[in-house]
């Protein structure tokens, strides 16, 4: 672990069950400034997610950080409903939050990302655990974006691994590929967290129960969201636990766990309309070699950790005792 | 394994070291029958691959067997010249055999394999280690050709292994898609050997020094060849050994190894021009629980084996003694 330099951070997310354990780890992590969170359509409609994340600020007492509202639909289509069979139909498994009292902020999403970027430039880090379709607006509203930012993190794709909206491509990705090709095009170095290393690091049902016996607000409104996200998991993992996709994103961008191997390749995402559409196609023909240095390679992609991640993820989120949130409380939660 | 009762075999090659390894392999297993052999541009030209393949059935003392010369050119394009680096330009390592006496057939491979179909119906296996461009043309030629059948197994494609033309396609698919794409198509039960097993199981130097210290002419002829094959796997391996393709889906074809992980999925293959064209995308999203089964699947994707195939294969290959062969000579063998 590296020591904990506090960094600006800006999060792009459609928040989304496990979008909100990524932004309550950011949030108890010291390493992380969260600056502004921008929102997009995907697990569900930007606006949605929006409210989502206001609410979630306000119950973990980091009101102050502002949200913008991002893009409604992706580049090249329009939004499609996003996936309330995995986070519910409100997008936190049901879970009733207060509502917050402040606004989004004036600005979009995309816009906020460029002022964050030129007020910190060649230090800010970016963040993406949704579609990539604000990061796109953004590379086209400040073509210095790639200098400007120090380093990106996203969440999505599937590199060796099955996809999860079709048998290659994961949803991130697949519900806005042309956005996706932009962002991995673009001249700055990612680091991807593919399903690869999101389905092989979960979360059981007893690291569930360990939130839901906290004193505090924060990780018990995530033990109860996860209620559900359980739910939509045990079929596909045949019990009660869940993949830790966007958590996992946010702990490798603030170094809270590290990479074991994590190879340095080229990634095109395919924007035809077969049935590659949406994958992320990683170049991992060095694999037999211990993947030797690939002339053109921009992209980092996590294959596996050298840590165990859901001790540390609940770890931190139990640093959100009673005491650390203002005025936040759970309003109401689904039986599951 | 199975009781060795003996199959008609209808083999279509692009020979090929590791053609040549497989067509031996079949040839000394008593589970197969060898009723004729088309070739197919791939490796070598379809011409120089059955020429090729013409004087090791001589070596091997079976030049009874018909050869049918195939598709020159995959359906969608021209042949590009095969891979003299990996096989050599004559496609056999440089090494040089005696040229048969024997003619090819009159018939093209697709006539030959429809011709079979119907002479076996029901009972014809065939094994395809080449591209596909001769079994889409008898699927053409005969709409009967699946029901005839009764299995195809192919060598190729990557399933979760990367793919080794580009970043997710194998050779044989990626050198005609659209041929794939018809048989992948088809209304039959296939076997596909992709390069997520092929790569991972490995003939060694010390198999190859097992076969040039044999007393015949075949495993000396296919120990010298390997020598070239070992020279391009160097440089995917990092040592002096090569990846098993052709002789493993050989194998599995007549029952010689078994299949550990070989789920039955739905196979697509990518004919677009985007970074995904020839990837055999094969739906193994069930891979977290143990592959359920999935409705529409018709192609068994073998993953992973229960034995080791290596000393089977060098077994089964040593059962060529100099007794076994007739008028078979090595004229010279290139220094590797």
């Amino acid at each position: 672990m590296t020591a904990p330099t506090s960094r600006p951070f800006y999060l792009d997310c459609d928040t989304g069950i496990d979008d909100a354990l990524a932004l309550a780890y950011l949030l108890a992590s010291p390493q992380a400034d969260v600056r502004g969170i921008g929102t997009v359509s995907g697990n569900v409609s930007a606006a949605v997610g929006a409210r989502n994340t206001l609410d979630l600020l306000q119950l973990a007492g980091h009101a102050h950080i502002p949200v913008a509202l991002g893009a409604h639909d992706p580049l090249g289509g329009s939004f499609r409903g996003g996936a309330p069979h995995v986070h519910g139909a409100n997008g936190i498994g049901e879970v009733s939050l207060e509502a917050a009292s402040v606004e989004l902020a004036s600005e979009t999403a995309a816009e906020m990302l460029v002022r964050l970027a030129n007020e910190h430039p060649g230090t800010l880090r970016v963040l993406a655990i949704g579609p990539l379709t604000n990061i796109a607006e953004a590379l086209r509203l400040e073509p210095e974006l790639p200098r400007l930012v120090e380093e990106i993190t996203i969440m999505g794709g599937a590199a060796l691994a099955p996809g999860n909206i079709t048998a290659v491509a994961e949803a991130n990705i697949a519900n806005d590929p042309e956005a996706a090709a932009d962002v991995f095009a673009a001249d700055w170095n990612v680091t991807l967290v593919p399903l690869d290393v999101t389905m092989s690091n979960v979360l059981e049902e007893s690291h569930r129960q360990e939130l839901l016996a906290s004193s505090g607000p924060v990780p018990r409104a995530l033990g109860e969201m996860l209620g559900y996200y359980f739910g939509f998991y045990e079929g596909i993992f045949g019990r009660a636990c869940s993949a830790m996709h966007d958590p996992l994103a946010a702990a490798l961008a603030v170094g809270g766990v590290r990479a074991a191997v994590a190879p340095l390749v080229r990634v095109d995402v395919d924007t035809t309309f077969g049935p590659g559409r949406g994958q992320t196609v990683c170049d991992l023909r060095g694999l037999y070699l211990d993947y030797p240095e690939q002339p053109g390679a921009r992209c980092r992609v996590v294959l596996s950790l050298e840590d165990d991640f859901a001790p540390h993820l609940v770890e931190t989120l139990l640093t959100f005792s009673s005491e650390s949130t203002t005025a936040g409380t759970i309003v109401g939660a689904a039986v599951v």
